[in-house]
């Protein structure tokens, strides 16, 4: 799409497209999609139409309502725009984009849209949908993702998803599955609803859930306002909590390598491998959450410059197919870190900061599960894989930990151990509701206990492997050779298939609708993208807008 | 791929691949496929590999032992080959194949062994793998739909899912769900042994929980006998009872038209749409279901007669994207001969064949919800939408029902209604494990309730619109083009679009393992399928056995 790297780091002061203002417990996102703002060349974003860039600004926007604002309670999405709320993603964008480009874009704007639904679950902050004007396609999936949706009753403002009549896709940001899963909208109104361009308003959007409420223009400033005072009042926000400011990112990047205060990455283009170095906390945790509120604090620092990387990798080295994940610290210090978030989160504590974080984790870790790339854990002395760090060799497809020491190199160092904490056994669950340790052993309930009553014990190699808690144990001997070889093989096969295999063996067990929305919808989707009826020169996806009706193969797979 | 028409209806006297053997309790069905038995040409079936044809004898052989032996207890699937169990699908073919063909070709294997998981769920007939040579790909996948599998430790016989590896495609008949979510292989060791072309044999299969146990050459035939009787032990099923003869189904078949004896349809290629009519009973039920022990028995001669249409149109009308159910008949005479089924298999009852009638609508309305084609039931006067034949209406995307009557046609004709029975309450789920009521008003008890609550009682349009049962209610005056709008509508729209619509629609709520199987796995398949990297040129499906290896865009999607 562009030889530039897309940047995640963003700041208020810089959005194009949004505005967000704070009225005491009720903030306001608005979105007035500058035009001529897209991300790149060859597309003007009219009637709210979003590409990446304005989505990344939405990103932002949540995220630093929950950290920066701990007093708002109410977050009410609306347009700025007359009688549009948002005609969802921009459809010449989307035409034009490579069908990576596609997949990565709808996987982020999914993500962000789970955000908002985990903000309104987890932090007390719900979101409203003030549909002021049409909402259309990924519109009103934003308004979807929403807690309660209001739509203004003018006769001609209507919700719709389009994307299978005029696009011939569907639509790709949940859609589907929160107007089945979410909204019950029953399956034949569904069906109709996503095959009826003009969309549904009025009363009729009402009775057939897809909306909450339709308000009549006169009385919408004063019914919104009522709504959002509502919800605000369910929520258990503090109410004279100061805000961490999420201060930029320090960030040094070139072709090779991404460096951060505690992230490293190294980029191997020939190898299409990324070695990922995590440090663990500098020194030891504050006395209390009280003299933690600052985004230097390490856990919410190693959470934010994660994140960044996965998305920097995830869009602008897709060549790069395996990442390899490393520790170095001190086991002990991310206990320490670990178990002052979860006194301070725990029940009766309830520290919005200390939840906040958690979540974001949470989050952060979900990025890692959906993301299209071999993940290893290479587990060796001096590294830090305990509690919140453990997690990344949980979510890896394979991992390695050395059995011994490297006797070349230090013979007496301590051999490499991971430790189990208690932020495994609960918090940071996956988007199917499992932590990590269920899903890992799912349908093995001994395997489970066994390595939960390791609980706070460092394990060496032998030890991890025989509890299931690693992939493989080599030693010395072994080691090059094991970690080569599983790298070369990983690099030598279909990119195609390995995400395919990912994506199922990384979801065991339940499914939930977020994973519906990663698992059964995106990879329809993935595969309508993929096809000529879509994407091909005569597709609808392309022929949209030319006034040149789509081509179709007719035969039904 | 051909254009000949692909025949289902098969029996065990022309079968060229597989042996069907019974001892009693226990039958044995020997895999020894004819190399030069491919359903087309082209290809080699070589080493027990497959192709649809193949697959079609061993449907075929499953059902039969369901109802032709009710004193089968045990299913030993064994191989007549020496050193070789199953090769799994042919690449030859599926290289060769189209996309579509790939895809139906698929679908139709997971149908089958499903089938296999439901014989030993529901019908007492446990399948055994007695894995008696190499099971690789589709062979081990085979294996995976039994309930015990035993694996020879010969020092070579391995199970393995070399697909990845080898052909750039996944394992596309369940394999990586069973093993992940039925076989609990933790995910690491599942994602090891899912690249290692090579497979795993011995006891480390058995650890790491890919087979149930390995036994050496010399005690292999007593071990299997024995285990064949522990499962048959287990058993319900009934000791001395005759089974039901699957006489040949009369069928006629043309280009513009179906015909059974209780099943019509006809072909419209200029509109890409079936009407289908499906007669109800012309007669009472018998008196007990010991007088309707026959393949003319209306539920079971209606159920094969579907059956064998499904997979008909399926296969051999990919271009015909809509499917218009309508049915002609006495309700009442549906809902006596479900309450002769219902009387019959209920507990304390538990008459095997109507037991296993019951269980045969269940997959026969399950394989309707996998289809791909827009399904609409059309309810008019003289229709017998009630208990089992509602189901059709209620597994249709959209439902029309007559308000009044046809004044021009039959003005004093009985108003068309529709009637929920007891059938609809419990025993005919789909594969998310609803009732098709229960997924309609999924999230909405309420709904459910009313509906539930009305069983037995003839429903006219405005009462089953208003009570969420059927979709549109238009009279008279609309009907002709309501239909006709709703029919070329979508007959406009993108198939590939409608069919991922429909995957996601039709499935709210829960997921199962067959649920994930037809929805994550399928869709990831079908997108790698429909990849460069799998099936272009130089795709790793295409150049397999060429000697070539496999150019891959190394891009990560």
């Amino acid at each position: 799409m562009t030889e530039e790297r897309v940047e995640f780091r963003v700041s208020p002061r810089h959005y194009r497209h949004w505005r967000v203002t704070c009225d005491g417990p009720v903030a306001t996102l608005t979105m007035d999609v500058d035009e001529q703002g897209g991300l790149v060349p060859g597309y003007e974003l009219k009637l709210n139409s979003y590409d990446l860039g304005v989505d990344i600004e939405l990103y932002d926007a949540v995220q630093r309502l929950r950290f920066e604002h701990p007093e708002v309670r109410t977050v009410v999405i609306t347009s700025g725009k007359p009688k549009v709320f948002c005609a969802g993603a921009n459809i010449r964008m989307l035409a034009a984009s490579p069908h990576g480009w596609k997949v990565n874009f709808c996987k982020f704007t999914n993500e962000t849209r789970n955000g908002i639904e985990d903000a309104t679950a987890s932090s007390g902050q719900t979101y409203l949908a003030a549909v002021n004007g049409t909402a259309s396609g990924g519109g009103y999936e934003l308004a979807l993702a929403c807690e309660h949706i209001m739509l203004i009753d003018d006769r001609s403002s209507a919700v719709s998803l389009p994307e299978v009549p005029l696009l011939g896709v569907l639509p790709g940001t949940g859609g589907l599955t929160r107007v089945s899963d979410k909204r019950h909208v029953r399956r034949d109104l569904a069906d109709y609803f996503s095959t009826k361009a003009e969309g549904v308003g009025g009363k009729k959007a009402v009775q057939w859930r897809l909306v909450d409420e339709a308000v009549p223009r006169p009385r919408w400033d004063e019914t919104v306002a009522a709504r959002a005072a509502e919800l605000a009042a369910r929520s258990g926000r503090p109410q004279n909590a100061a805000g961490v400011a999420l201060t930029p990112l320090a960030k040094t990047r070139d072709d090779d390598a991404i460096g951060y205060h505690h992230v490293e990455a190294a980029l191997d283009r020939d190898t299409g491998k990324v070695d990922i170095s995590v440090k663990g906390p500098p020194n030891d945790p504050p006395a209390g959450i009280a003299q933690a509120r600052s985004a230097e604090f390490w856990p919410l620092a190693v959470t934010r410059e994660l994140d960044d990387l996965i998305l920097d990798l995830r869009t602008n080295e897709p060549g790069l197919g395996t990442w390899v994940f490393r520790t170095v610290g001190d086991p002990a210090l991310v206990l320490g870190y670990d178990e002052l978030l979860l006194a301070s989160a725990g029940a009766g504590a309830a520290d919005w900061f200390a939840n906040e974080i958690l979540h974001y984790l949470k989050r952060t870790l979900r990025r890692l599960d959906v993301t299209s790339r071999s993940l290893i854990a290479v587990i060796e002395p001096g590294s830090c894989f305990a509690g919140s760090l453990l997690e990344l060799a949980l979510a890896a497809d394979r991992s390695f930990q050395l059995a011994g020491v490297f006797e070349d190199i230090d013979p007496d160092a301590e051999p490499a151990a991971i430790t189990v904490g208690e932020i495994n056994l609960g918090p940071l669950t996956m988007s199917n509701g499992l932590t990590r340790l269920q899903a890992r052993f799912w349908g093995d309930e001994a395997g489970y206990e066994a390595a939960a009553k390791r609980k706070g014990e460092p394990l060496a190699a032998e030890d991890a492997a025989g509890l299931g808690l690693v992939t493989f144990a080599p030693d010395d001997i072994d080691w090059d050779d094991e970690l080569r070889i599983a790298t070369e093989e990983r690099a030598s096969f279909s990119p195609d298939a390995l995400t395919g295999l990912e994506a199922n063996y990384r979801f065991a067990g339940p499914e939930t609708m977020e994973t519906k929305i990663f698992g059964r919808l995106t990879a329809w989707q993935n595969w309508i993208f993929n096809r000529p009826n879509a994407s091909g020169p005569d597709g609808a996806l392309r022929r949209f807008g030319t006034g040149q009706r789509a081509v179709f193969d007719r035969k039904r797979v």
